[in-house]
């Protein structure tokens, strides 16, 4: 089973990792890294390089698609190639998935019309605008297209999208396997839990 | 602010990738990825190539060190020059970190002698014979040494971190700028909530 996660430059690792950590896990599960050129893709603070082994044409018909988010799409939006492959990808495919503003690229290539779909909380005008209805939940499944809030969100969409794939206990067993049992400090990861101050420092940090 | 991640062939990538997205959010953090032998390290399933920019020698004073886990980590665990380093680093370190296996390579350090420290649910006996206390916890605090449990929570204890480091302020906003509010479509995350025969299938996924 042939699983894409497109990168680009100014992604946002853990859009792509979380999905990668969880779906890697599943028998028969091939998980590869394009890019419109394959080699290393920075990170939007330039800090990490992830590796895109294969370009977009080597894998033309995954069963799934996962399109991470970051900075980046801002240009990948705009991105004929980009947006072709995914069109393309997106017809036959059996699951197409997005994290965070992986749903705005998936927006720009017209697979969210008229959809409900989500996306990190600020972006969720910019969502709407490109033909989807925006939903303010986690997770949003629409047939076969799942996108998913911000950043850390792929975790758990990708559970979700394990236990479609593979059964519930298969997806169980990979999130033992991950301990995600998470137990975070604070309770401040949505914009309904956390106050004014810090809701005006997280859109600094972004 | 130094922020050092060693990576190394057979690393488990979200062991990484959670702390690196927590703690290159904090002010003035510059994460590095550091290999013996700088280049793309491959992750334990061979399906991803994370890149390490510098070697282990170039970044000897890091304020923090966050040591990720992974099969790779049974080699690393004998390798003297990744020892050496840790510690030498963790003796000037602000804060040492592991996720995972990581803490086994904190522990063949040396550095977890007669503290409490925690690990991958699978490997805690380990983790006792190389001195350390093992401890079943999410994130276990020790002075300046955290250890985190398996693969993912590696998110909480850089929130945790992040909250030493540069207040609780800045960490809630860092939760919301990750969108860190969980949702797990299932309750399987420890070996205290997931009946015997999901333990067994996560084991030969872990």
């Amino acid at each position: 089973m042939d699983i894409a996660i497109p990168i680009f430059a100014g992604l946002t690792a853990l859009d792509a990792i979380g999905p990668y950590e969880v779906l890697s896990r599943l028998p028969d599960a091939h998980v590869q890294f394009l890019a419109a050129e394959p080699g290393p893709k920075r990170t939007e603070n330039g800090m990490l390089a992830l590796t895109a082994d294969r370009g977009l044409d080597a894998i033309r018909t995954p069963e799934v698609i996962v399109m991470p988010g970051g900075y980046g799409t801002r240009a990948l939006m705009h991105d004929e190639h980009m947006l072709a492959w995914v069109r393309a990808a997106h017809e036959r495919s059996r699951w197409t998935a997005s994290v965070c503003t992986g749903a705005l690229v998936l927006g720009a290539a017209g697979i969210l019309d008229g959809l409900e779909a989500t996306t990190h909380w600020a972006f969720m005008d910019a969502l709407g605008r490109l033909g989807a209805i925006p939903v303010k939940r986690r997770v949003v499944e629409q047939g076969k297209v799942i996108t998913a809030a911000g950043v850390s969100s792929g975790i758990d969409m990708a559970l979700l999208l394990a236990a479609r794939i593979a059964g519930e206990d298969m997806a169980r067993a990979i999130q033992l396997a991950i301990e995600y049992d998470p137990e975070p400090p604070f309770d401040s990861g949505s914009t309904e839990k956390a106050p004014p101050e810090i809701l005006e420092l997280a859109r600094e940090r972004s």
